[in-house]
């Protein structure tokens, strides 16, 4: 029942109409990268794959309908009935993935496809949205690990869990967040809150009784009072006294409040004149990548990050805009016609039909450079060159030859089984990041990106002009004689 | 189970400590408002109330925390027996609130207060964020209807349901989210989307027998091919077709794509020639409360609108800071020790104490004109005049006299029992729009609003300065001659 209710009444009406049992194909695909990136992050599949193996109405859904009076007995007794029993086509998670390409791609009866849009569009758009922002995060903190620890700041329990399980495929090293280890295996850490060091007649307390019960890889939150008279030296001592006598040499401050440049090199300073090189130190405190780079650049002795609010809500660019649009329907005899939705903002048209897409390898390099959109029929022969050209500057062009092509989207469910195996959390986390390796650094990059190359083959690219022009005209002679104006 | 890891960590320790008796006290509050508004809407209270009647910790939670291997057993037993015991204070859903001031007091043993953090601060800062964005949308919406669209763009299903409800206490008209009507009451409704429109062979077609199934209150979409050459004629063709003769009149069209200023006045001219006053125009599209401020004043002819992502995300200001500190600590003969964490960020110096909060209003006018926040202890005679004071610049104050002064906080839990009844989200709906109509307009408008009042008792800062002066003592004496440079 997570479901806008316009899918409902929709689903009535194709009931009512019999044109339920109808194949549509709907493709989800996203028109813009959050925070102007050169690429974003695909998560959330899992979800969705659970989602609809456990697709259900039950006795309560149906007699809250009935309860509208607006839908029709028969529709209500196929709901109580309905099982997904269609095709997905989708991208593997942790894969880095670009606008207007499907990330997924639905076939089933119109009813099927149309009641699970709002699921697919918010697992996936809220997991994409932090796995990526997650990714730029990282990114900026160049080989040091980031933790998560937004929950408090998420926007609702399934924002922190899930979005802990996207921050840790996007390459963040854990979470806060326990409950997400428990469910979804994201390793989860922590030490202490202020507060621990307020329930204590002092600092010094406070800090001798946590190394004393968690000797092992120990962090001290050094600001509750004030970070180089009394954090940083209460932590050197109690270090000194408890720890380093068992012979433990892992122990690290957290600096959560302040000039975290101006703290890490002092507080560092302090940390080495007293011995403890091996301390090491953790910042946090409303960091993002921006700032990351900026700390870093600034020389900030910072070996650690732990990210909150503006991670598991990507704060500067907290939605990631992926639509459900459908592209093409089949009558009984398996005639595909494909749509087109045209839209009076031009970046609104869709691409129809059923699709596949493929990515394209530099055979020598390895690198990724191009995406290429075609239809379901097509295919792609690696032993001849292939031709590429901009889908909107249809002369700018070029010859491809020595790639390799891989496609983008796997069978996910055929006929409502699923034929996909899940990979754990740590896979996907691993396979993102070797995925991203294969970008250009200049798609990687935060200021102005390149634009990647995602391309349609001449044959769609034939399609949906032909649609367009089918669909101007119609309109054209569609006006009832009723006077428009001027523009 | 969904909290921060430290949680655990910190209680296993008070545990081990024997501290796990000692009654502490938490304040809930935030420090800035999203938007930069002149103050946030109060919501979430209802859903922390079920957290803390429901919250237990299962078999698999135990076997989960020991496989850690860092929690001692007579912990974990101590979990398998948790119940909260404590008391909670909380200001009603829908109240404005103003930074700085408690939101909600908890008064606990203080391991029970440490493990609620996490979710009573997501749960409060959510809603709180979305309820808070709804109203400022509402009140730009200038008394037209505002309908929540933004399912598909939630951070995650709660995100989406919660977030439907607390739009609605903020003021929101009805929601898209079906589940949120079957769970909370909030109103759902919806019609249909692009899809709809392209399955059939013709727009005209589609609108046809949409209004045939659905002829009461029906709203077509008429931007799937081309609003002003396609859809709006197509629409009215349709309306005087199939809704006309039987005598309906209470039709609508909703644009959703293109210069929405432009076309609504377009539109409205074509249904007026058509003689269809009566039809109401609905928009949406990337609305906001800046955007639906700027149409109206463009002349835009829209009766209602519908809102999705910058709503639902509160994309602007998608972060209610919220914090969750320990203000005070009690032993066992009931004496109450305050505390205060004093940071290197001023602003983020705590209120220290067991506090009560107050608004006071004009007698003459009814109007809010402060906030008052004493210690517990200390009561307001509404018939002595009260000498109010910045806390900040403390020379600058103001007599008030001829007031009446009302608790902000009322008893939501007592020993772990609940002494509050939830009211229903309509009640909490009509109560945030009276309360909200006693603020000041200067407090109310988006560009630069008066920064209302939050004073202390004169007991409450002398406490607090008490503190400040103290711990600066201790800081001082604290650094173990360990040199701190020059700053």
């Amino acid at each position: 029942m997570v479901c806008d209710f316009y899918e409902l009444t929709m689903s009535n009406g194709y009931f009512k109409k019999g044109l339920h049992k109808k194949k549509a194909y709907f493709d989800m695909f996203y028109r813009s990268t959050p925070d102007n990136g050169g690429f974003a992050i695909a998560a959330g599949l899992e979800q969705f794959i659970d989602y609809i193996e456990a697709l259900r109405f039950t006795k309560y859904d149906i007699e809250f309908l009935r309860s509208k009076k607006i839908f029709d007995e028969g529709f209500l007794e196929y709901l109580a009935n309905f099982k997904f029993s269609g095709d997905v086509y989708g991208v593997p998670e942790g894969t880095p993935i670009f606008p207007n390409e499907p990330i997924l791609t639905i076939r089933a009866p119109i009813i099927e496809a149309q009641l699970i849009e709002t699921f697919t569009l918010l697992a996936l758009n809220h997991q994409s949205l932090i796995a990526t922002k997650a990714n730029r995060i990282v990114r900026a903190a160049n080989g040091r690990a980031v933790f998560e620890f937004g929950s408090r700041r998420a926007q609702g329990a399934d924002g922190a869990i899930l979005g802990a399980r996207a921050a840790y495929i996007g390459g963040c090293s854990g979470t806060a967040c326990a409950v997400s280890e428990q469910i979804y295996g994201v390793p989860a850490g922590g030490t202490m809150a202020h507060s621990w060091v307020q329930m204590f007649d002092s600092e010094y307390e406070a800090f001798k009784t946590y190394c004393e019960i968690y000797p092992e890889d120990t962090t001290l939150l050094v600001d509750t009072y004030d970070t180089l008279r009394s954090g940083v030296p209460n932590a050197i001592k109690v270090f000194k006294e408890v720890l380093i006598p068992k012979g433990i040499t892992n122990f690290n401050i957290r600096l959560d409040s302040g000039d975290i440049a101006y703290l890490s090199k002092k507080a560092r300073k302090m940390l080495d004149d007293a011995g403890l090189k091996n301390c090491k130190i953790i910042a946090s405190n409303s960091l993002d990548e921006h700032i990351i780079q900026s700390l870093l650049v600034q020389g900030a002795k910072v070996d650690a990050f732990g990210v909150g609010e503006r991670l598991i809500t990507s704060k500067s660019s907290p939605v990631f805009g992926g639509v459900y649009k459908l592209v093409a329907i089949e009558d009984e005899a398996g005639n595909i016609t494909p749509k087109i939705k045209l839209s009076d903002n031009v970046t609104k048209i869709t691409n129809p039909h059923f699709k596949k897409a493929y990515r394209l390898f530099d055979k020598n390099t390895n690198e990724a450079v191009a995406d290429y959109i075609c239809v379901h029929d097509e295919t792609i022969d690696e032993s001849k060159s292939l031709k590429l050209f901009d889908p909107n500057v249809v002369w700018k062009g070029k010859v491809l030859r020595n790639y390799t092509a891989k496609e983008l989207l796997v069978p996910i469910f055929k006929d409502g089984v699923k034929v996909y195996n899940s990979p754990t959390v740590h896979e996907i986390k691993r396979y993102c990041k070797e995925q991203v390796s294969l970008l250009w650094d200049e798609v990687k990059r935060f200021e102005n990106p390149h634009i990647y190359y995602v391309n349609l083959s001449e044959k769609l690219w034939d399609v949906k002009q032909e649609l367009l022009k089918q669909q101007k005209g119609n309109s054209e002679n569609n006006n009832n004689g009723i006077n428009l104006g001027d523009k």
